[in-house]
């Protein structure tokens, strides 16, 4: 027995890009991506992929290079999951909404060799390029024109070594993509952004985004040939393994270049869409919007990102949208850990089930394990819904490491698992809740708090549209609880600050209870929608330590 | 970039087990198991396999020790898909219509350590071990006793360690199961039974028993929470891996002892089964049972083994069955070529869509390659639906190899391929078809012509129940076909051999019309329900050559 090896025949690389060749064949005829007015079929999808993949290797690119694009739900940036590692190289995806300054520094600390730019992001990348350091190399641009945003001229490929569709055009589909020489070749890199200061880049392998993609399509049950709308941006953690996914199964891919609830609903009545992910903040565009209608068909909304409100998931399923959530990062390359729904809850009061529902839930099939710690001893915490852990994760779509940064590395991978720096509970039914990043922890008089619970409460307040909760510093206490919020239009009255305080002491412990609100118009998001907490934290400290002469019950 | 290496957080073991885990907390009080008039849920299998594995080690079972079972699908099968591995042992299931001599090479080949015995394989399993040598270590043996049967008494366990249900009883739910040391650790030992006369013992790793699980999931489209009627045996190639996968969707585990339609029938209706599996032979049972009846709801039955003929497909179909077919061997795991359908091809002609249905498919996304090739020169045939080439194939589901026969096993391993023994075309549109097993092929004249096209001709002819066509030698074809058959019970008037050959010649090219046609009450069997055809070849070769009197047109 101990004789038996693997061998070529039964280990070549795992990898997702063999699934484009599939689709090509058993579902050649069938639309594979939509937009506007154009139509693609699987098997023309197939042939640019091949044709623009040879174009790249035409044009210098070689195993292991680092080929950047910023752009968004187009059909070139779903061509691209497949055609930059067909050449053999790594697929970097940089998010549209980042600065220049940003922008500059990802491109160089990937070493980028390649850019393909959307129309639209021209001036963007030109200046990050323009930013970069005199002595660094320059990478190649590509022009990803498009007519419906602005007539292609030769005035706007200068600078630009051609247009995307040229590059098609030259390329040869007989093309032999290039196969992995091992499944742990690294096929993309990502930089996290939100949250955190400086970004970090995430390197995915072959292996492990074949075992998110795989799992992804098992956890959500997503059927053959699905219509899958593109709400969530491609350049958001490769749009958690869907645009290999949706290659497998043979579905339609409708791209879209930028959410609106209109168009969306548009789109989902044209199209019949069946399928769309997007972060809670897509949930609450769509509720909100004067044009949200009763969809005539279910669609399968899936979100992670953070606990959506129940307020906002039961507003959403009163569409139509059948709502699943699920918990995931940058460095998981999708969702791999989700609230496995049991038919039993069906039963349950409307806010039960949006409660549970708000719970990240349980690991997905092809997560090994998962377990909520305590960070100092490694131990796991009681599963009583309330001992507050950090996250950690073992199994095949944890990242290979961040991208040069040895230090960051290892300071996540311990003990065997990847530390997630997010905080949650583990219920006793083992089920995960996450309560926080760890740095939105509050710790107030040695009791920590969560911010996110404090949320949850502020978002079932009628007037509040939008909510976040920092610490403030506190003389007394270390910190207190400081809540940010935007009020919903066309409000008749508008509640105080003491209001909303004592909205809170009806609803919620009160050492919980923000003992300061600021009204802001908007809060300060991330370029996918994240609420900056970061920001607000600096703004909270600069008001300084509040006085404190209020007793704490 | 270079310098990013796996490490133990993204790459554990790839294996299924974990799957009983996590149905045990997501799905803890949903019904895992039935069989008769007994019920079982999620939580309860779990913690029996875990007690199960407990008591295996207690009696001194080892990490890499072969554990046997001889079975029917009852729930101590299913269990001991988990309870065994979760021993570190390798589980090795065994056809329970084999003979004596059979299981006991099997046991001794496989140095099996212990035999679960079910009750009506008591006395085959003790024959077998009275078979084995003198000299060679005995296994112990756990009787699966079945009231259902027979009732448990003292007489019936004598020679046994233990009942099943006692070492449950034992065992220690706490127990937490041993993982494999790699993920090429093997699982399975299967013995390959029917068409060839020396069974090869198959092992396949924690690994492939992972992707063959999964992929057969994804291509299957496997809903969460299916009711999964058992009517593959789980000793065929372990139920084409849907134990482990049933698991990963929460499924229900419908148990049954022996295939019987009106059985099968009134379990689905009981029961609401949504999902089963079975040879063509399964389909030939059901629709020619004077019970059959149309289904209230569609049931997906996935069949493979042998291509269904198109008369068959559509009477199955006609009652309400929703039709997959695919290929795959012991060698895989499972299925891993299926007929992937396309939605143009429900316009067709109810005939032309039994023809499409008929042929193997495309590739599973699991898998990496698949072509079929000349077996002398290991070039790709044409793709023209014509030339016959052998069936290779690359992928994560393909076995280590054969145990303790090195010869075979690099036999079948050549130029980084799976050399099947299976012989098909590949059509124009990347579908394949397979044509015969190597050896069905029939050489008359110089020419190949594929016993199964002549066989899908026979069962086309009203009175013909089964058929099956081999070679008989011929002093000047070389070899011409020659048809056995089974005719229809209740026919008015019986065709006669110039009858049926007269059908043939209306109705396929005169090369391919059979010389002889042998009239049988019955065909003879594998255990797992295929024609040996190797008996009927020995039949045709003891007739003697035929006196050639006829020219060739």
């Amino acid at each position: 027995m101990e004789k038996l090896k693997p061998s070529t025949a039964n280990s070549p690389p795992l990898t997702p890009l063999g699934f484009l060749d599939r689709a090509a064949t058993v579902y050649g005829d069938c639309n594979s991506v939509i937009y506007n007015n154009t139509t693609y079929t699987w098997s023309q999808t197939h042939r640019r992929c091949l044709q623009l993949a040879s174009s790249l290797v035409s044009v210098g690119i070689r195993r292991g290079h680092v080929v950047s694009v910023v752009a968004p739900n187009v059909p070139a940036m779903y061509e691209l999951h497949f055609a930059v590692p067909f050449a053999g190289a790594i697929l970097n995806c940089i998010n549209t909404r980042l600065d220049a300054r940003t922008i500059s520094v990802i491109l160089r600390h990937g070493e980028s060799k390649l850019v393909f730019v959307d129309c639209a992001s021209r001036a963007l990348v030109l200046e990050a390029l323009f930013l970069l350091p005199q002595n660094s190399q320059r990478p190649v641009l590509v022009l990803i024109a498009d007519d419906t945003i602005e007539p292609l001229s030769s005035s706007l490929t200068v600078d630009f070594l051609d247009t995307y569709e040229g590059m098609v055009e030259k390329g040869d589909p007989g093309f032999r993509w290039i196969r992995p020489n091992t499944e742990w070749d690294p096929m993309t890199l990502n930089f996290t952004s939100g949250t955190t200061s400086s970004p970090k880049g995430v390197v995915h392998s072959h292996r492990g985004t074949f075992t998110i993609t795989v799992d992804s399509l098992v956890d959500w049950a997503v059927p053959k040939q699905p219509i899958y709308l593109w709400t969530l941006p491609m350049f958001h953690a490769n749009g958690w393994s869907y645009p290999w996914g949706i290659a497998a199964v043979g579905g339609t891919n409708v791209c879209v270049r930028r959410f609106d609830a209109e168009v969306v609903f548009g789109l989902i009545e044209r199209h019949g869409v069946t399928h769309m992910c997007g972060a809670p903040v897509v949930l609450n565009m769509l509720t909100n919007s004067p044009k949200n209608k009763l969809l005539r068909n279910p669609v399968y909304l899936l979100t992670a990102g953070a606990p959506p409100p129940a307020a906002v998931l039961l507003r959403t399923e009163a569409l139509g949208f059948v709502v699943g959530h699920g918990y995931g990062l940058t460095e998981t390359g999708g969702i791999m850990v989700s609230c496995a729904w049991k038919p039993q809850w069906n039963r349950l009061p409307a806010t039960e089930k949006a409660r549970l529902k708000a719970r990240q839930g349980v690991r997905t099939i092809g997560m090994a394990e998962m377990d909520v710690v305590d960070s100092e001893s490694g131990l796991s915490v009681r599963r009583d819904g309330s001992t507050l852990g950090e996250v950690v994760l073992r199994g095949g779509c944890v990242m290979l490491g961040y991208l040069k940064d040895p230090e960051a590395t290892s300071k996540c991978f311990r003990n065997g698992w990847f530390y997630t720096g997010d905080v949650g509970v583990m219920h006793p039914d083992g089920y995960l809740e996450i309560k926080d990043r760890s740095k939105d922890v509050i710790i107030s008089g040695g009791e920590n708090l969560s911010s996110v619970e404090v949320e949850s409460i502020l978002y079932t307040h009628l007037a509040i549209n939008e909510a976040a909760v920092v610490a403030r510093p506190d003389d007394y206490w270390g910190e207190t609880p400081c809540a940010f919020v935007s009020l919903k239009n066309g409000l008749e009255k508008k509640p105080t600050e003491k209001e909303i305080i004592e909205y809170c002491r009806r609803n919620m412990p009160h050492y919980m209870v923000p003992k300061t609100v600021v009204f802001r118009e908007e809060l300060p998001k991330t370029s996918t929608g994240k609420i900056q907490k970061f920001v607000l934290r600096n703004i909270a400290k600069d008001m300084g330590p509040m006085q404190n002469n209020q007793s704490r019950l």
